[in-house]
Order: C-alpha cells, then sequence, then structure tokens
C-alpha cells in the first residue's frame, strides 16, 4: 500500500509552524471557508483553543507547536530561565480546557527541557528536535491507523460517526475507495458546534465518500431500523481501564449501538495518567453556545442551558480500540 | 381544585374558529412572535399542517375545525353533495402527513354527516353540534390530564421532555407551583425544529417554571449522572398494543430511561386501529429541513439528509401511559 494514494484532509494535520508563526486552522469556518489563523505567541494559542477554533487532534499539534513558538521567542534567555518559560507556557496551556489531557502532553515537553537542562545541553535544539521527531512519529502512528480503520470497514458497510475524527475517517473512506470497498458513512450533527455537519460532511465529500447527515436525535432510529454496521468515534481522554471521554453523545451512542449488537469502535490514545471515567473532569462549556445559533438567539426570556462538552463511555461498551501510542 | 387557576398556555388550544375564518397559531414563529394564520378552507389548511406551522395537537383541531369551515362554505348545496364534500375533505386532510392518524380522525366526522344523510336529518347543524360536543369533551380531558400530570410529578422532581406537548405540560408545571411543588424540567432541543428550545422553553418560562435546554446528544449524560427523575413525553400515534410513536428522537431517550431505571411517562390517546409500531408510517420529511438551519446551509456539497419526522417506542419501554380517550 503506498501511502501518497490517501489523499490527506485538511484537519488530519491542522496546524502548520512557518518561520515563527503557526497557522492554526480555522474550524469554526469550515465549510465555508478554508483559512488559517495566525499564532505569535502562548496567549493566541490558549485562545485559538479556548474559542474551539481548533479542537480534538488540532488542540494536540497546537500545544507542541506552541513550546516550538515559546523556544523561537525567547532564544536569547539563559537555559535555566528557557525552562522556567516552557513551564508558564505548559501552565497556561494547561488551564485552557480542562478534559483533553493538556497537562500530559505539556509534562512531555516540559521533561525534555529539564532533560537538557540536566545534563547541560543547549535547550532549543534539543526539545526541538524531540518535539519535531515526536510529532514525525505521531504523524506516521496516525497514518497507519488510518489503514487500520480501512482494514476495519468490509465492502458494503454502513458506518455512523459523531462529532469528526481529525481527518482519519475521511482519510480512511478514500483509501476503501481504493480498494473497492463501496461503503456509506452517516453523520451526526453534533449540536451545539456541529462538527458533523460542518466538518466531516465536508472532508467526506472532498473525498467522494457517501455521507448521509443525520440530527442527534436520529441515532436510535437508524440503528434500530438496521441501518448501521459499525459505529466508529475518536476519543478525547482516555483512562487505565479503558473508559473514555469523548463529544457529548458519543455515550448515548453506545449504549443505543449495544442494545442492537453494533459494534462499536474507538480510536484511542492509551494513557494510564487517570484510573477511570469518573476521574475526567467534564469541561462545562457556556450556556450561549447552546441557546444561540451562532449569533441568534434560539430561546425566549431566562432560559438556563447545560453544555457539557464531552460525555464518558465507559470500557464495558467498546467492542474494539484501535489505539495509537502517544507516549 | 380549581380549573381556573391553571395559566393556560397558546399551545394548549392552538386553533380558533371566528365566524368564518379558523385562526391557526403560527408555532414556527414562536418564541419570537405570537401570531395566528388565517385559513380559510381545506386547501389553506393542509398547507398551514404540511408545513408544520401548526403540529401535534394543533393538528388534531385544525382537521375539526377545517369541516366547520366546509360545513360554512357549502351550507347551500344538497344533503348528498355536502357529504361528498365532507369526503373530499377528508381526503386532503388524510393526504397532508403520514404518521398522525388524520384517517382516524376524520372518519369520525364524516361518519357523523354519513348518519344525518341516513337519518335525513339536516346535516350542517347536526355535525357542528356533534363537533363543538366533542371538542369540548376533548378539552375537558385534556384539563383532567394537566392535573394527572401534576400529581405524578413529586416535590423535588426533575422531569426530561422532548419535543412539545402542546401545553399540558407547562400547565401542569403551574398547578404545581401551586401545590408547592419546587420541580425542574430539562427540555431537549428537539433538532431540527428545535420545538424543544422554540416552544417548551418558552410556555415553561411563561408560568414561571425551571427550565434547562439541553442539546438533544446530552440526554444519556443527564440521565447517566442521576440528574433526571422522570421522563415525560407526549404521544403522535398511538397502537393496540401499546406502541407509540412520537417525535424522533423519542425512542433513544426511552432506551436510556430504562438503562437507568428512570420511569418513563407517555401522554397518550389510545386507539385500536393499529396493532403495533412496525405498522405505523414513519414521515421522511425533506432533507433540506436538516441540511439548513433556517435559511443558512449548514453543510457544503452534495450531502444527503436523512430526516424521519418521528421514532417508535415500544411499549416495554413504557413505564406507564396517562392516557385520554380520543375515540
Amino acid at each position: 500500500m503506498n501511502d501518497t494514494k490517501i489523499k490527506e484532509s485538511p484537519l488530519f494535520w491542522p496546524a502548520h509552524l512557518k518561520g515563527s508563526v503557526l497557522w492554526v486552522l480555522d474550524e469554526t469556518r469550515i465549510p465555508e471557508k478554508l483559512t488559517y489563523i495566525k499564532i505569535k505567541n502562548t496567549k493566541e494559542a490558549v485562545n485559538v483553543i479556548r474559542q474551539m477554533k481548533t479542537r480534538a487532534f488540532g488542540q494536540f499539534l497546537v500545544v507542541f507547536n506552541t513550546f516550538l513558538l515559546e523556544l523561537k521567542n525567547n532564544q536569547n534567555f539563559s537555559s535555566k530561565v528557557l525552562v522556567k518559560k516552557l513551564e508558564r507556557c505548559a501552565e497556561s496551556l494547561n488551564k485552557s480546557r480542562p478534559t483533553f489531557p493538556f497537562s500530559e502532553v505539556t509534562a512531555i515537553v516540559v521533561g525534555w527541557a529539564k532533560t537538557a537542562l540536566a545534563k547541560n545541553l543547549d535547550i532549543k535544539p534539543f526539545v526541538e528536535k524531540n518535539i519535531q521527531g515526536y510529532l514525525m512519529g505521531i504523524r506516521m502512528r496516525r497514518l497507519e491507523r488510518v489503514k487500520q480503520i480501512a482494514d476495519l470497514i468490509k465492502d458494503g458497510d454502513r458506518i455512523l460517526t459523531h462529532c469528526n475524527v481529525s481527518g482519519e475517517l475521511a482519510m480512511a473512506a478514500h483509501l476503501c475507495q481504493q480498494q473497492n470497498k463501496k461503503i456509506h458513512i452517516f453523520a451526526t450533527e453534533t449540536r451545539p458546534f456541529l462538527q458533523g455537519a460542518k466538518l466531516t460532511c465536508w472532508e467526506l465529500k472532498q473525498v467522494g465518500a457517501e455521507v448521509t447527515l443525520i440530527a442527534d436525535s436520529t441515532v436510535g432510529s437508524v440503528i434500530a431500523d438496521g441501518l448501521v454496521d459499525k459505529v466508529i468515534v475518536g476519543s478525547d481522554r482516555n483512562c487505565a481501564n479503558g473508559d473514555f471521554a469523548n463529544k457529548i453523545g458519543t455515550y448515548q451512542i453506545a449504549v443505543l449501538a449495544k442494545e442492537f449488537g453494533v459494534p462499536f469502535y474507538a480510536l484511542t490514545q492509551p494513557s494510564n495518567k487517570i484510573p477511570k471515567g469518573d476521574d475526567i473532569p467534564i469541561e462545562i462549556r457556556s450556556e450561549k453556545e447552546l441557546l444561540n445559533y451562532e449569533d441568534k438567539v434560539i430561546v425566549s426570556g431566562k432560559v438556563a442551558g447545560l453544555y457539557p462538552a464531552f460525555d464518558i463511555v465507559p470500557h464495558s461498551l467498546i467492542t474494539d480500540s484501535i489505539a495509537i501510542n502517544v507516549n
């Protein structure tokens, strides 16, 4: 299998460092516009994460690249000061959003910086090289997972997905076409941000895949009607016992899949840092994001809104995981 | 208990005949505007139903009132011709939308007209009197059900509802306040028409009830977190075996309620005309209603949308029904 045959989705690698600027794909503008936001420092990186202009794997990429920006922006400081600056950068990133394991990711980079300091090595090239090597490794493993997803999908399969798995499903769908497998994908809308309608449908159409959009309320109906052969979803945070957090709505899809014996597959990044799902802090986002549709208020008067951004899928509901090692 | 203490929601009785005009509440304009559409004949009545300007109990009211319009518009015709005209009116209404039992309802009125013809009675006053008496009976039974719903709700209860039950839940919430019961209601958005966000939240706030809006994807999360004590939903069509059709999304709520032992109550209008849920025709509405949010397209390119307007709740998932006899 030749990798170059897989058309890469812009969502697969949504941030690129060029010189001292990090260009981050603005996922909130898709499908209207494919546009990148200019990020020059940690503060701007935190904002782009907090406003969900980037999300899922995008956050992971932004974290590593933000350290590269810090290294560039502070190259004239002493090693000790530079480590302090990277630690402060880590703290800011860790506080950006609660559910995604920012602290696990930033600890890797701060660890490299401390190693360099302890060994009296030049911090900037050492950490830069480590980050670049690490991201290259992640890239290879994600491309490998795209093939594994395509292998999982059989000719005639009808796949249900939720939210957006950062390019991997669209690329697997493209690979399936080359393997002459005819597949169909049901994408949920994924209110309130509509990542399914805006991102997943868009990237699947880019590769010419067959996709049907359904409301989040229609999952039970299509599964009960026997229209779904497999569920494939991503994961935002993984626990030692196999539980994981993913976009709100994933849990109820898992329950419905189980109810009808439809296999439920999760794309995971295993971690032992947190024992079980209950221990994952769930981000409660502003009710405004639910009470409004884009700029338009959809309710009248003082109605409260509850918008947990994620829910927990217990490991008992997972048929199998396609894991990549990120440690 | 004095009925006059219950504040009546405009959604409880959303159509009023004045002279030869039927004024139908435009539910698609709520919460922005409380406005009524002028209906003068069967064709206009069918349109208002098909475009979902009215829905649920509104359709039921529009059907009976449309016959009253026909009787007024055709009073100079012979009895035989008048019956034919009412039969044609019934045919048009029956074809308006597939899931709601229009044919069961129109058969009642056509039956009265045929009885009058057979008995050589003056059709217009006979059918008018029957319709008025019938609607008065339904009104009393619905007011009675509002009290039954309030009785079901205990102090401290947190109720989850879906779509909109045409005023009954809001009026029950108002009654609960007078009974000094503190309750909280979770209303789902109910995409794509957003009846939960637009109608249910609005009418609950009108009576000062505490309401929290959640996305349709958040039902599993709030139930799993123990935030819901009871589920109360309406029903659009009932079967002999107890299965019922209701707004898409009701089925998955019922599965989730069962999973966590949360009682699931349905407001039903029992009928033996259809044996079981599988026999109910499910309306598939235009994908445009899903691919657009109001006037704005939310997907890019040629994406298909699947929008079944209803799903089926099997009787095994229903804890109890609060029924009103409509036969």
